[in-house]
């Protein structure tokens, strides 16, 4: 089965098509640079092509075409994930979503929206609208697409109140395109939407989404800052079950990571000092203060709606989630990061676990997020790399003792994932994609069905450099 | 000190005065006979005259009046409660609110209300200018005022999502006129509401409330039946810990409230049929199904938007919270109730060793709330009462097992709380009505400080039958 790349590409040549070597090289890329591992690995690569289709129908003329020529397809949003998700390790076709961005529908509670819109200009839409906004956002939310949040994410600011994508009612209905000879479109709901959501495009493609929406309110961003990580990370937890008290955000980063990294906040706070990112509803601040009153050892340093900080720090939440890691890795590129899952009811004492191993190697910087109905910790550590052993040994420790990693140093679902097949979603591929040509590389499991995960796997499949 | 209630009636004669004692005594009574206990005390109970001021400078004017005259004032809004909070044990001026029902202003998550307005009109007002509503209601939603709710009550239908009303955050502001020779009008905020919320207007009378809002979504109303208890049990909290779905009410009604007590219902339900009454948003109505579908012992036996019942059963809260007993004793005037609190995480444990020591003599009637982050069940219970003794035992085993009883028969402040005294309302008393007049024989701590609890309290101020 080989690839006619240049017979796919006249097909499509009525369509937005790119084959500039160095608009193509940046399409073909997300931030994977955030990992060392990946860096390594995947710095090559890049599509032979890309193509924007405008509409659904031109989706599916490009999945027909690129079926027939036996082409690869790798879709992509806006390239913000950082696992190389969007990166087509085989070469092939560049399936870029940007010109489908349309907010079609807004209701009381829900929108229906092409993939390729930007998460803040779908809040812009529904806020206009409506007064409403998405529940929960990347901290890319100026730059990234919804699309690519569903496929590629997992949760992110509003987990704290909502829980994950993966949560039942966080996603109501996506529209798919199937890469056989003659497309389909399917609708899925309820069960159906595990086959397709966070598969990184490995079997459909998203035409389009309908997600539930939250009231939009001018949320008071805010520091609040602690002498000892124990009370940054209690305040945060008991913030987050005070059931009365909205919030959006509740960060917590472990000294020095405000000082060394964060350059506005910097001069507010000292080395010792650990940081709280918050993001409160406005009507819940007299409740807030109130519940801060209570805990002497935390100070607001500094809230969105009153401050006198010569130059403001922007968005609170473009401190937290991937943004800490990114933040780090402009003032110190030897940094890299790990996402654990600190589950209840240990989640404080696995922190605490954790911090005595390895602090300072490893930073704790915790995401707080809802899970089954419980208040537990993400942990996007910050880790000083040195070797890739030892970052699979401070993988191992984790593991261990009960904290789970997902691991952000691998290209694959699984080794990203829990390490095991995801069954609905190859399934799917097995009935979607029969090529397997849809963003080959990143699902183990049809590749390989008897890998161990004894070792990092190696996509045979991926292009050499050239 | 003398109570001159003529020279008081002469002074307020161009207010609107009531004297008819027709119209006087059902404006001196709530729902105490809820309680056999408090029937036997309280029947008799009824105040001299009423006033119902228009603004709160008529509020004023009353107070001051009755200050120099010696005369109780006990304040009302719909007289719903149930234990005589709204009672005036020592006769005297009954306070009405009615008049003061006007809805201020409306913001987004935010609402200033006076305290007559019926929680019904407030949601109405709020709902048409922008789609809000107020985070929890009593099951009296449809005749109960805002102002009683906060000064009688603790939470109710929204508090399995947003807490109960003492909970940080869920009152912004209460404006308080105090019962001195010269009243002083004084705003609560942060830790000081808990002076005056709960507290049955025993030390100031609310005269505006502002009260945090969310967004008013046409609830689909549901009852779901189950064949086992404890499927209904799981049912209502496993859902209540779903995240991502965003719910209203969860209530639990053992066999055979729903076929004994619920008279629509009961065409659709066997005797051993076990019900969970639900609200859940329209956009998480996929979610929802999508839950159900994975527990195949549960089925729906009606919704709101979609049966086939000949006779609808009006709406789904007006079967949860106290409204359960009041159906049950409309059936079975023998049957009263107990309120219980099953805390986390033995809250399952302690319902099922209720259920095995005292059912069907006491039959569960559970509430989903949150509590400190939690999901815990408040429980409702309905009792065959036979004595005040067999009562009382019911209370002491619950209690020694560690379930905590919030006592409904008993119209004092702390018997029904958590018997102690709260020094916080008890000081503002003491600054806030210094001759003692506000709802007399409410508050324990004020009347015999040295009280034992070890008996029930009879004040001893109550005006004796005629």
């Amino acid at each position: 089965m080989t690839a006619d790349i240049a017979a796919a590409k006249a097909a499509l040549a009525h369509l937005e098509l790119d084959e500039n070597p160095v608009s193509l090289k940046a399409k073909s890329r997300d931030f994977f640079w955030y990992s060392p591992v990946l860096k390594a690995r995947l710095d090559h690569v890049v599509g032979d092509f890309a193509v924007a289709p405008r509409t659904e129908a031109e989706v599916i003329e490009v999945l027909r075409t690129c079926y027939r020529h036996n082409v690869p397809v790798t879709t992509r949003g806006a390239g913000t994930g950082n696992y190389g998700q969007a990166m087509p390790l085989a070469g092939g076709c560049v399936l870029h979503m940007r010109n489908m961005a349309a907010v079609k529908e807004i209701h009381p509670g829900r929108v229906i929206v092409e993939p390729g819109c930007l998460l803040k200009d779908l809040d812009a839409a529904t806020k206009a609208h409506s007064g409403q906004e998405i529940r929960m956002f990347s901290s890319t939310w100026a730059t990234a697409t919804i699309g690519g949040f569903i496929a590629g994410g997992s949760g992110g600011v509003g987990s704290c109140t909502w829980g994950s994508l993966r949560d039942l009612g966080n996603i109501i209905r996506l529209r798919v395109v199937t890469m056989e000879e003659e497309p389909r479109v399917l609708e899925f709901r309820g069960e159906e939407l595990a086959r397709v959501s966070h598969a990184y495009g490995t079997n459909g493609i998203i035409s389009e989404i309908e997600m539930p929406l939250a009231p939009a309110y001018d949320w008071v961003e805010m520091f609040v800052a602690t002498d000892e990580f124990d009370d940054a990370m209690a305040f945060a937890e008991d913030l987050a079950n005070q059931d009365g008290i909205l919030i959006k955000l509740a960060t917590v980063f472990e000294a020095p990571i405000a000082h060394d990294y964060f350059q506005r906040v910097k001069p507010h706070v000292e080395p010792a000092t650990n940081l709280v990112g918050l993001m409160v509803a406005p009507h819940s601040m007299d409740g807030f203060l109130t519940f801060l009153g209570r805990r002497p050892r935390a100070r607001i340093i500094y809230r969105s709606d009153d401050n006198d900080w010569a130059r403001g720090p922007g968005p609170v939440f473009e401190y937290g989630w991937n943004h800490t890691t990114l933040r780090a890795l402009k003032v110190d590129p030897s940094i890299t990061y790990l996402q654990v899952r600190y589950g209840f009811p240990r989640h404080r004492e696995l922190v605490a676990k954790m911090r005595e191993k390895f602090s300072p190697e490893v930073l704790q910087h915790l995401e707080v997020l809802r899970e089954g109905g419980k208040v537990i910790f993400a942990g996007l550590s910050l880790v000083k790399f040195t070797t890739e052993e030892r970052l699979d040994e401070i993988v191992r420790a984790h593991e261990e003792a009960g904290a789970m990693i997902f691991n952000p140093h691998r290209y694959t679902l699984e080794e990203g994932g829990r390490q095991t097949v995801d069954d609905r979603q190859l399934r799917f591929k097995k009935e979607a994609d029969p090529k397997g040509l849809l963003n080959p590389g990143k699902m183990i499991a049809w590749d390989d069905p008897d890998f161990k995960y004894d070792r990092v796997y190696a996509y045979p499949g991926m292009k050499a450099a050239e």
